[in-house]
């Protein structure tokens, strides 16, 4: 594959300025990378937080984000054996960890606190080319588009393991909290994984797209009560995956749960939020705080996108595009996901 | 055994007003049920919660507290071959549940819906005599004498089973919050489980109990920050007990934690407390609700206190001072643990 | 309901004797139990080893077998609450337990060491009447018709115990060996788990069931080789439910798993099979037993067979018929199940 | 540290042939490797059947054994960053792995196809130097000396990952079949984890060494029927790690168990063991193949050793002398462990 020596890029000049198309130099790649041709990036909340610097610890600009991009090998570093050009890959929010620490070898490389991230402390995917690390590249499903395929590689993955985390097993009821564009990729998993799916919301036509989707229940959070609903129901949920974290989402979810329930909290909102411990301690409840995944969550994940189990939502824009997405995402006006054709 | 047709009790005559010592009649028992001689009976915060009537759910007065009451089976009642009279036995707070819901079947019985909670819903050990359940009481160890015993039935069996719902293996780091009369006892069985143990307190002779007791390390929170300690010695620990739930100890057991940490909350304050959830998702930390514990948890916490692994530093005193004791607990001026002996 | 004094049943009147329809009284109930007025029962493997005694513990002849006996509650014994006449029930293997021992309280009461079983110790389900213990039978869901509810209670529970035995994930490979009227019904099982699933067989027919039943791949282990061919297509799989152990059978599961694989074996046949300890140490493989179901997994399976994801296939027949359905099942000429009408 | 050209190292130059001091080429590293002076190395069984190339998978002679060396980093390869000259580390069994598999990426790198075995596959400890992957060594705790370090890091890491397998918790009852130079490591660890332990084994002198290490009870397996003993003393134990699988020994180790019981076995001897099939569904046996240990279970083995709750029996010996002591290994006259000074 030809390479050039500059390619496209939307750059953060300044944490909190808006967005630059540059042409800047395809990155160099060293032993055990390899180059990625982008074909397609989605966009993350995460995206946002990373340009606006909003987090505690903070990206250095200028930098380029994204971390669901997508594309082909386009040239492989010294010692990379198992990828070759060509082969279709994702750059994921884990950029590489250490590989010798006890949560890298406890299978929970998440968690490594010398992991780099893609889009955040090493530039990502919002470019035509990007600098990956060959062992923690997704290999995409044969048969997986690139469009479909972006979504999963954040969205998806953060979803399925946040089901994951719930302990639950096929036949349970898990209720799917926020039905936005992690939620919609999660009424889908939790189907796949042979759960009893309810969709919580507070827009019908999210809800509609449940249903489409495979829910078994949606309720409409501004008509009915959730809590008082799936406790009559099915005597409450053994898990709740919070997808969007707002005070009424968490307190709800906490109602939402049966005895001995679980439920996890996927995005980052900065704030405390209340922990009502009688019922925590009285029920035996179990809140857990979930993280991205692993590179066999991402193998599962998208396994299960390639399977057409999964589907995302999404829409194609374009890199140009950038900052008037991000307003749209500001205002809470996207449906579904949001995938650059690059 | 020959039975009398009164005993003496410590009966609640109304929410919120002071015990009062009566003649009362020695309960009838039932089908499956045995009627328990009260050698000996703890003093929990619980019985002062139930007095009071200061939980949502409220016992209906008048009624005699106690869930630490140990002593012998004085009489069987129809279809009971398990037990004799003059079997060493105590009646926990959980007196019995239906046997049949998914809960109980499957090993979550203390989270059934139609459980009978002694000296709550039926009464309890602050009396000569007691009605159990014969399939819900515990067999105390030969040679764990009726004193030691009583504070196991609830404090012990409730620090063991919140150090077990920390997911720790021998080896791990776990820290104890609060060396009070479950904290003592939780440090014991976190040595015995294999654990190294960190004490946590803002008394230094509370700690100096928490070093006998073994303790491998123990921090004045007045005088130190438990979060940079624990960080710095040895990056944070795995596990953290919290048996005195308030705002700061909440916040503090977060930041103790290593990535991927369990923290457990045993007691049951009313009220909310701040969850920083940036921090649970980026650190993957679970909390979870501990509720006493089952038979077999009973069964294995007396096991350990039968052995000499573990024994509660109490105090004995009469049932007729129960006000009094009640007047100390309010005030924070019991050390360990106070039981009665009947 | 008016209860006759006498029933219809087929008695086993000495061990390896043919069983004999007899006119014999209702059996009596006692307190917490109720008495089925039975509809259907299935026909187990397990009903022959009980009539000819072949087993290391016998039954106590004269008795009637059956334990897979479905009908609706016809009167309630003392102190009854949750069941009422017209209920419908099961009566499955698990006739009752002691409750309390650590096996009973753990979520294992299939270990009880106390345990009865229907159709074994106590008289089974080949009656028009049978008595059972209030809270160990089944509930029947609505609209799941008797016929092939008679199945679930046995067969059914067992395969899907055993493949919650593989410790298997939604998206992960699991094979299960033997397509007959235990194996039909774990294929099922184990798509409604959101697995992919592997048939191996040696009969085409057997095979071709399978796949309409959802299998992913079939495999007829005469024509081609089951080991190389899982090897060669997934790497092994994780799981291998062995419905019909025999050497053959059983070596082929060790060989078809991946490292770190679980095979698990449901049936009872006497003898030694070769474990081949280098391939089992090096793999970390996995080999265990499993025993029918606690009444927790009989719920589940019953829900799964509810909704309408499990249905076995049987055949009708007639009380009076038993001794030929025994013949063809010595015979191997049974396809899926017989369920008799009583 | 300067390092010579050659070094001194036991060399097995053909399969089955007696291995010969030779003076060989210090090993040159590569990148993400260090070289370590070894100053001592353990002999363990694996190391004869590597010489005697007795497994399916050979390795390729000539070949330096040996994968019980410890010693101090002589040099760092290039982009080695965490490891410096004099650290003290040990080379085990496990070399290298791919990193990227998804038993690496899980928790299982033992599991990984494309792993290397030290003094197998790659040269090993039998020799002054050893070339090692930096990511895979194992750090050795200030405190704990060469020569009882050598022994955890094969014979201890895999009797303390037997043990884990057992999925048994402290107050647990685990027997260890065989008190060789695996068991009286077993005992040690079992008693660190908490456990109850029964060591058995048909020597005197080996039961009292455990009873020294702190068994709760011993059993001649010549004087007394261990199954019989531990069915009647306690009812059988929750778990059985056989060190020495025989015939005897895995049959009795079956027999032990109590129900839900797990049994693990760890060494690699050659052919096919009795599986009791009925007594394992009855009960509901988990059978299950041990290998080694990740370096998680290396870092926590050391761990246990470097607090002194550990310590392998070893007697001190000389390169030169690796044919007399294969010898004394093949006529199992090894008390303990051999451990060469280097
Ligand atoms: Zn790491
Ligand atoms: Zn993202
Ligand atoms: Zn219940
Ligand atoms: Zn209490
Ligand atoms: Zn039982
Ligand atoms: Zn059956
Ligand atoms: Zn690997
Ligand atoms: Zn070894």
């Amino acid at each position: 594959m030809s390479i050039p020596k500059t390619m496209k890029a939307a750059v953060v000049p300044a944490l909190g300025a808006p967005l630059e198309i540059r042409e800047v130099p395809v990155p160099a790649i060293g032993p055990g990378q390899v180059l990625m041709r982008v074909h397609a990036s989605g966009v993350c909340h995460t995206d946002l937080h990373a340009a606006e610097g909003d987090w505690p610890v903070k990206p250095t600009a200028p930098f380029i984000p994204g971390h669901e991009g997508v594309g082909e090998v386009a040239a492989v570093g010294p010692g990379v054996t198992h990828l070759k050009e060509g082969d279709r890959i994702g750059a994921p929010w884990l950029h590489t960890a250490c590989g010798r620490c006890p949560h890298c070898v406890g299978g929970w490389e998440t968690l490594c606190e010398s992991q780099q991230m893609t889009g955040y402390t090493v530039d990502g995917g919002y470019a035509e080319y990007v600098a990956a690390d060959a062992d923690y590249v997704g290999l995409l499903p044969d048969g997986l588009e690139f469009g479909p395929a972006a979504p999963v590689l954040c969205a998806g993955v953060t979803v399925y393991k946040g089901l994951k985390e719930l302990e639950a097993k096929p036949g349970d009821w898990v209720a799917v909290s926020g039905i936005g564009g992690l939620g919609h990729m999660a009424v889908q998993y939790a189907k796949a994984m042979g759960f009893h799916v309810v969709a919580v919301d507070i827009h019908d036509d999210k809800l509609r797209l449940a249903r489409e989707l495979g829910a078994d229940l949606t309720i409409n959070a501004v008509d009915q009560d959730p809590v008082a609903e799936l406790q009559t129901q099915m005597g409450g949920v053994h898990g709740v995956l919070v997808t969007a974290v707002s005070n009424a989402a968490f307190s709800q979810a906490v109602g939402m749960l049966r005895r001995g329930g679980f439920m996890s909290l996927v995005g980052l909102p900065p704030g405390d939020f209340p922990l009502p411990i009688f019922e925590i301690v009285l029920k035996r409840i179990t809140v857990r705080g979930s993280i991205v995944g692993t590179r066999n969550d991402l193998r599962e994940a998208l396994a299960f996108a390639g399977e057409g189990k999964v589907a995302s939502h999404f829409s194609w824009d374009s890199l140009e595009n950038i900052n008037a997405i991000f307003d749209r995402m500001r205002a809470g006006a996207i449906d579904g996901r949001v995938v650059m054709r690059i």
